[in-house]
């Protein structure tokens, strides 16, 4: 191989610098030799200011990797060895409706979970179904990475819906929890390792182990003393846990487990802030906003620090530790969203789930779970037939669908409230919805 | 055998004289010679009363089946052939704890269902295991037919914490629905066939079919035509459902499928009712009272009529039903909670389900089902682990494991108010929960 | 519905009169207004014997009841609703070569088991893929009841490769196993239900109920008391059991057991009878031919007893027995191959097992069986796996899953004995093996 | 840790110097402060020699590692951190016995397959049980590694029979096809990467890959172009395999496959061996006498050459291999005899498989396989059941169930020969049957 072409889908991203950063940091294992940005012509103008300042870097940093910038997705993918995707169908726009019309119901409004999530899974599975497509037809033999969210749903439907079979979906949750632990236990992070294992969003740290050790019980002795609970993410509120109710699961939930076992506090929160400092996509919108002016200046180099600020923090550097593992066939165990196979039992074997891998280059081997403790078992399962009726809708556009999946979400008190959601959000969002508007006569 | 020995537990309830009316009406294929009724000393003069009622029931129809009336369990179950329960631990006074406290945190308060089905289970289950003890020493060969709420987590403690094999549990919802809808279809219920599947007061009506044929789809256009759904019981308030949710699920919901997919109307009527007319316990506190008013009049020697309104319609005629065809291996179907043993994909082989069976002299035979249609799946996977933990809950008295459960159920809103209904639900019913309160020094 | 029409393929069958003895005898409740026997030209002499017999008989028998012979099959399938398979493709010729072959090799020539099985089934199942495909055409709504042999990788080829799903396979295994207790311990037949489970020619009785007290261990003190075992099929060597065997397993094998637990002795006898009476086929061959002089008697019109020499007792009367039973809704209890389901733990779910199933208008539902039991589970799976093979090979046409599929099957030695076995048989069957040999060139 | 104590059960074993070997070459990384070897009286001359050149080896290599011989196994495993099984209950005479009694039947006789795999798991089952016992009194948080053969059952056993929770069974038979294919392509043995799934001496290569490029069907082809197969075991004829064949399975089974698939020219070859060489046990007497022979001279003070021809090679490196990989959780894969939980889909959750592991302190973590390819699937489940069953036996002493064992062997013809075999075995072995002789009345 003469030198590994990256395609990034949504390569105007504001992420986009921590990718450059972490290919760069690779080079000597991971040599590519091409990185391909492609974005929308809505993209446009981002896309040329986080072009010129990746250009930038790789000079600065002295490696010989070339940087192209494109609109034409097709042309990019051609030959390619990586595709990654970061992009967000209709922009942060249609995050801020996701995130507010619910609000109107008395509903949670998040980007990944309850209305919101299904409908940024709408919007966008059908477009990475064309660009599996694409892939098929130009680089079959590629990776196709994914980092775009609802990642455990894209996944799936890559997983049920496309010929695509070198897929895999990430997220910066496990990292992330991987990292609040070493932080507060005051170690390297990479003396830390977590048995993660549920879904996208939806993962359980089962067991932690400090250098071998399993250290769970002691963990959420300490997780549970301070009123902050250490492991956070800096998008969602820190409510602290129940200590009790810790002790009972003897696991570590994630962040995102709040939004259904603290479902009436976040939602306080959420209208609190919503009155005060605006919905988290406006929060973004102006970050992202500073991020761009930050990123025009044309004696920057490097990543700048505003960006670990985000909320995406560690992203991309997941994105490049699982390239170069892949790549390399380290064999080192990274959680990621693949294919379950029977690694834990009670989920579908040809459904995506959030799983420690061996990442090899034939791609990630889930290490077999079994059962997960029955406390959660049943969440998950909730949430993966959610995930399913979700995919179908958003293949089919099928109304009675979309509305079974609103109604089955755990965070939605009806079916009546179900529909006014519905009604409204597929109204808001109707330009990035052709399969529910555009249906052909029979 | 010269005849059969049937001993139901919780003698004195309201309910008995339509068990006698039951055993009666089919004595010619199922000789019952002696019937023991059996109560607590609180029960004590209900018992007297509605024994009483018995008796003349059975002497002016004129069969020769005895009448026993005992406060002595042990005594009683010497020998039986069929054991019922039909009991109430704490009585009506512990059902209206279940709705009311609830109701003052925003939860709904249900006598199956939520923190109130969470406490039923907890005060039952110990006391079930104790009949089931017994059963093992003075009848090891009794068929013990429960119908004791919430009979599903009765079924599963049953299955998994007893050394008891023949344990069938039975639930008036099918056969309701099944009259429901020959009702609205204006046919014979027996014309009327139904594929149920699911978890007790959490069942679904697959297919249903008229004369054989599967009318599910033209049923359901009909279910949805009118404001009410026809398929109601008399103890949950009617509100009919979104038709295209209906439509898009393909299959029948039960009425207690509301509380889940129609929380927050529920929770309004129940506040409302609550100011009004009271909770549903101390609704049937005053039938319940006029009931005996009516069983004492010693000119009374059948059933009244005015017993069906009482809300558990055809619950003892479903289980003469079922002991008749267990005593004359009739092969006949019927839906009842027994070990899942692999019929419904997805749930653990040795959990309770709700499953149509084939009712044998060897007990029932549960009817594959294979996975359940998906947009459903999930919901009865969780309240599946919501009951396996309250069941661990039950038997070890562990304060962790209930607040586990408490915080899973769908119904509960966070961890937070999960802790306050659990502490102030525990201190209530302190008198019903020995395991929790009185634990022995190590 | 006017009146029922019958199609059955291979109508020239010497069982054909049992199949209309049967039709008429339920008549009352099973109105077949057409019957229709269709078969090949080679045929044709034998169709018109038998099908002038089945119009005397139904002449006789007073029925209305319209006998049609045909050529041609497709005119015949039209608007069909029930569709019998009964062909033989080679005719027992090809029995022949699969009995004597195998000899040859030091292996068990048999019809259903091991080479003879195999090769069977890669002759049979692409006619009955065409026929799946034509009744797909001219009566989608059909029910095809298969008793060609090997009947269990024909229903899962039939299962797994064509699109019709109303599709049952019928053996007169568990029929005749239920006549020989009944014979045995004298008592009429429908006092005795046996649980079924398994494969078809691989299936067990789990349990035996005598007016449905479990008599299983009783039973198999008896079974082995006598030198014969009482339950036997005419074309099988009757050895009996070594005692300890049959009680350490705890439940009734079936007669092909023998091929598998007696390997050694049913080869020796098979050695044997091949020198002296010749194969099973040509004594077959032998008593199709008197049987067809009996049927040309123009005065014959009743089914000769004869016939009951034949070995496929009950074959017939079982297919009008379910035949009735879904189209009067019955539901009552048949041993038939149908789609698993998870009925069976461990084995596929979409592939063919034989077991109980309640039949109804809507089809068979299997009675959930669990596990089976461990020491006889294995063998199950393995014979499972050689029919999975088995049907891709004999779809595919593809030599080297041929050779897979023979080598895995447990009656043949080893890879290069198997090797010899493949390609002697494919030689002597090449004309009804175009998938092996009309590839064409790509 | 002060230092890490072994203790080696069956010390006196001729593997032992190899043992040695690797805890020295290891020792940087794996500090053993003490070795215990423990045998019984009967091997106490032998554990004496073998002892007195492990001092010397040691004493060479120049590492603080303290060998102890001893008798007396429970004071032995006082604070062990590992347990080395690696015992042969009634020593080479008794696999003299199971290697030549089943050839006078002509059933294949040999050391862990077939009648002779039976017995052996008979006579050790107990005595590892015991040993579980002894483990959880005095050194409960003890790893057990087990070589000792069938190593697959007796894993089975202590999984599913002892309280121990620390198992791991250990087999040379994956390295040894690692080695092979390394050698046959030339390549260092540790660029070759093999996913192993299976049971013990049942397992397969599904996939092989060089330096992470999957050259499964390169190297089948490569495998099969040569009379001899390369991979291949000192201690097994090799036959080479029909290429149809395995090109048809598209993976690589394990020498001990052979006995399978090539069961007749495997029972010629050791027929003929019988008359010439004497079996498999007659010649490791003899080499084993000359092994002990060389241990004696005291200027010997490493592992001789000549001990790889034992056939045992590699055995012992890998248990230092698995106890370095432990200890200093090393997260690196190797393929081990662990609990199931999923791993293979087909097989009990709870059974012993051999399957790639991640290794952690924590224990192994099986890489999940789902399915295994169809064609082997069926006889991977057939010998588990035959384990099971002997499993069962092995710990109940119960005639009927060692029938049902013996007869369900696929190496077996029938009942009649099981039962023979059964009761010459029984005999022969009585002195090391106890569970099966010395039956207390009830």
């Amino acid at each position: 191989m003469s030198g590994i072409k990256v395609v990034t889908i949504g390569g105007g991203s504001s992420y986009t610098p921590e990718l450059v950063e972490g290919l760069i940091k690779r080079y000597g294992e991971l040599p590519v030799q091409e990185l391909w940005l492609v974005d929308i012509p809505e993209g446009e103008e981002k896309l040329n200011i986080v072009g010129a300042l990746a250009k930038r870097m790789v000079e600065k940093a002295g490696v010989p990797m070339k940087i192209h910038l494109t609109l034409d997705r097709r042309q990019a993918l051609r030959d390619a060895d990586f595709v990654t995707t970061q992009f967000r169908v209709g922009l942060l726009d249609a995050r801020a409706k996701d995130e507010s019309i619910p609000l109107k119901y008395g509903v949670i409004g998040q980007e990944t979970n309850g209305p919101g999530g299904l409908f940024k899974a709408l919007r966008t599975i059908p477009v990475m179904l064309e660009i599996a497509t694409d892939m098929e037809e130009f680089c079959p033999d590629a990776w196709l990475i994914n980092f775009t969210n609802p990642a455990g749903m894209v996944t799936e439907a890559l997983l049920r819906c496309s010929p695509l079979e070198k897929v895999v979906g990430l997220c910066n949750v496990p990292i992330g929890m991987q990292m609040g632990i070493a932080k507060m236990l005051q170690v390297e992070a990479d003396r830390i390792h977590i048995d993660f294992a549920g879904l996208n969003h939806m993962v359980f740290g089962l067991n932690v182990y400090l250098d071998g050790e399993n250290i769970t019980e002691k963990l959420i002795q300490q997780f549970l003393s301070g009123e902050k609970s250490g492991v956070t993410m800096e998008n969602i509120v820190d409510l602290g846990w129940e200590p009790a109710f810790i002790e009972g699961l003897k696991i570590l939930p994630c962040p995102y487990h709040r939004y259904y076992y603290q479902t009436d506090r976040i939602l306080d929160e959420e209208m609190e802030a919503a009155k005060t400092k605006g919905t988290r996509a406006q929060v973004v919108q102006k970050l992202e906003a500073d991020l761009f002016e930050l990123y025009k200046d044309p004696d920057l180099a490097v990543k700048p620090p505003q960006l670990e600020k985000r909320g995406g923090a560690y992203y991309s550097d997941a994105a490049c530790r699982l390239i170069h593992s892949i790549y390399n066939d380290k064999g080192d165990i990274q959680p990621v969203n693949t294919k379950n196979n029977g690694a834990i039992q009670g989920i579908p074997a040809d459904s995506a789930v959030e799983v420690n891998c061996v990442i090899t280059k034939d791609g990630p081997k889930p290490i077999t779970v079994g059962e997960l403790p029955v406390p959660v078992q049943g969440l998950v399962q909730q949430i993966k037939s959610f995930e399913r009726v979700t995919v179908e809708a958003a293949v089919t556009g099928d109304y009675n669908t979309a509305l079974v999946a609103m109604t089955i979400n755990p965070l939605v008190p009806s079916d009546k409230v179900a529909k006014q959601l519905l009604d409204e959000m597929l109204e808001a969002h109707q330009a990035y919805l052709p399969q529910f508007f555009e249906k052909v006569d029979v």
